[in-house]
């Protein structure tokens, strides 16, 4: 299934996206689309539902980050060879965690937005892994099992907040809008190798990023198993599972979005964002 | 008002403390304590409230973190000058801001579980700040307006973790049971300087911390108007504000906690937490 949420921020509506590529109300069936939607038995239960017996709705609406009540954004560092050394930052030894705010969360195609006075905003194409069921302390070969779904997205950073504010990059992927999710929560069943999938990100038309999840240093197994050695994960966790190279910190000389910049983020089958970049 | 929530874990109910200690139950006015009912408005609602009218609440049941839904748990690093030197950190220029998991949250008894295999388990006593209404760019001037209260905290912190396990603190901050808060929250207008609270914490029965607000570099006004500069802080979220020296990882040598230490916690005027140490 490809679940989404539609209609203005703060008031979108459950919905899917059927076989025509039309968008079918799913708020006949559930008040959202949440953590307690997307467990396994809520799954099950959409999975029942006949997109034919649903409204369609008509138009092109505005989508929403395709799941309310996300808990917690845990966001992988330099978990593509390439990008690592673009950054000028060692191959980790393991994977790098940090957190972006959950205010950060926006739609696919809601503007990104430069924050006053800030002048190193950044693209990062990236595959968004979404928690069904919690995990704590799981190991690698059950650890896709916990997994919900997989999603597009792009960790927008501003890398003078991440880089020079004190060490923790929280600072720099925080701000409102630098989270857009979507367009669709597509569950795993539609998604048999999430290590298969092309990663593409576009400025302006130009490819900037054209990577792949098989050249990740650590897969979605092994990151949602050593996550989940140091928390529990919660159904409706996302997590970030790092980018590729090609980002603009990584240009000579570098180059950073501008207002009126046109960035398309793709990841294989999960739909494609498109933003639109302006000042606050 | 002194707030809070009692009860199983997952099952508490809202209540307060009036003004003889007795705790009164909420639960007939408001369906929980969460980022609505700490609102201007909600607050609003709650102290128009005569304690007498509510039932009183017999022995002396679990107490949970005094707020449910929080959001986001934002934590600020070496914020006193002593226990940065005891780090062997500089002194910040800015605030240094990290993360909590929100699902390290718990009650300010419960007990506080070393992880499996986990050696450097450590004590912060904190003072917590709970935040009202949202706030994006404010200025220091008007940063405390956003807050609702205030509430004591153990950032505890396995420092292995934090330190050795690829540069982000977050996985040495956020095992389940590393996030005891409470026992109330103690809503602002009690609170008349939030920069003249003394922080103490004991292991044991001996005092291992002994600080005192002003010594914080960064004031609260200063840390919420500072993180709201890279952030939205939405109502519901919790700043820890940094812990004064007397830490187990200053020791010489260090010394982390052990199955059977019994920790106490407590900020001035907040209520103290009790926590017994035991392995997962």
């Amino acid at each position: 299934m490809k679940l989404l949420r539609y209609g203005a921020t703060g008031q979108e509506k459950p919905g899917l996206l059927d076989s025509d590529g039309h968008i079918r109300d799913l708020s006949g069936v559930i008040p959202d689309l949440g953590p307690a939607q997307i467990s396994p038995e809520g799954l099950e239960t959409l999975a029942a539902v006949d997109p034919r017996d649903l409204p369609t709705v008509e138009g092109a609406p505005r989508l929403g980050p395709p799941l309310a009540g996300i808990g917690q954004i845990h966001a992988i560092g330099l978990n593509y060879r390439n990008h690592a050394r673009e950054a000028g930052m060692a191959i980790p030894d393991e994977p790098i965690l940090f957190t972006k705010a959950t205010s950060c969360l926006s739609g696919p195609d809601d503007d990104i937005v430069i924050p006053r006075g800030a002048q190193t905003v950044d693209w990062e194409v990236e595959l968004g892994v979404v928690i069904g069921t919690a995990a704590y302390q799981v190991e690698e070969a059950q650890a896709l099992e916990h997994v919900a779904g997989y999603l597009t997205a792009n960790d927008v950073s501003e890398r003078d907040h991440q880089i020079r504010r004190g060490g923790q990059w929280v600072k720099g992927k925080s701000a409102p809008g630098f989270g857009p999710l979507g367009p669709w929560l597509v569950t795993k069943d539609e998604v048999p190798d999430p290590q298969n999938l092309a990663v593409k990100l576009a400025v302006n038309g130009e490819i900037r990023q054209d990577g792949h999840t098989s050249d990740m240093i650590f897969s979605v197994a092994r990151i949602v198993a050593h996550v989940s050695a140091f928390l529990r994960l919660m159904p409706g966790d996302v997590i970030l599972t790092g980018t590729p190279a090609g980002v603009g910190m990584g240009m000579k000389p570098p180059v950073y979005l501008q207002p009126g910049d046109q960035v398309t983020v793709e990841v294989e089958g999960l739909g494609v964002q498109r933003q639109q970049v302006r000042n606050q």
